[in-house]
């Protein structure tokens, strides 16, 4: 019972965590203009996403290798249209 | 042995992904201009993180309850300055 609670609790967690980043993807390539955007932001996050990503290969979980994949994608997206609209 | 690489790698994950947020929120405050942020972003992500947070205290594991402490704040200070700003 403990177990199905805690993986509701994070695979909810893990989606929202890796679709928060849609709205910003599209928010940019809808006006693109990315001035108040972090450039540093970015380019540490998608580092982070990047160790998360070899740590659920380590570990081999599927969840946190697919959520990770999703999310580094989404992360280089938006450092990539940074660089370009920057 | 994996134990001690398997620590390393997730300790340096969690370090960079919630650190990556303080750039983003130094920004703001200097530039004091939040255009380019996408408002859903942040609603989604700091939902995410709350319920990472709410994991990490299901699980008692105090990494996850300290970094997803310091990522929901990061991300609630974003938030407040894109409805201030925006």
């Amino acid at each position: 019972m403990f177990d199905f609670w805690a993986n509701l609790v994070s695979a909810i967690a893990a989606t929202l965590t890796t679709l928060a980043f849609v709205p910003q993807a599209l928010h940019i390539i809808r006006h693109k203009e990315t001035r108040a955007i972090s450039l540093w932001m970015y380019i540490t996050f998608a580092s982070g996403v990047a160790a998360w990503l070899t740590f659920g290969i380590m570990i081999w979980n599927w969840p946190m290798m697919i959520a990770n994949t999703i999310t580094l994608s989404l992360a280089l997206a938006i450092l990539g249209m940074k660089i370009r609209y920057g």
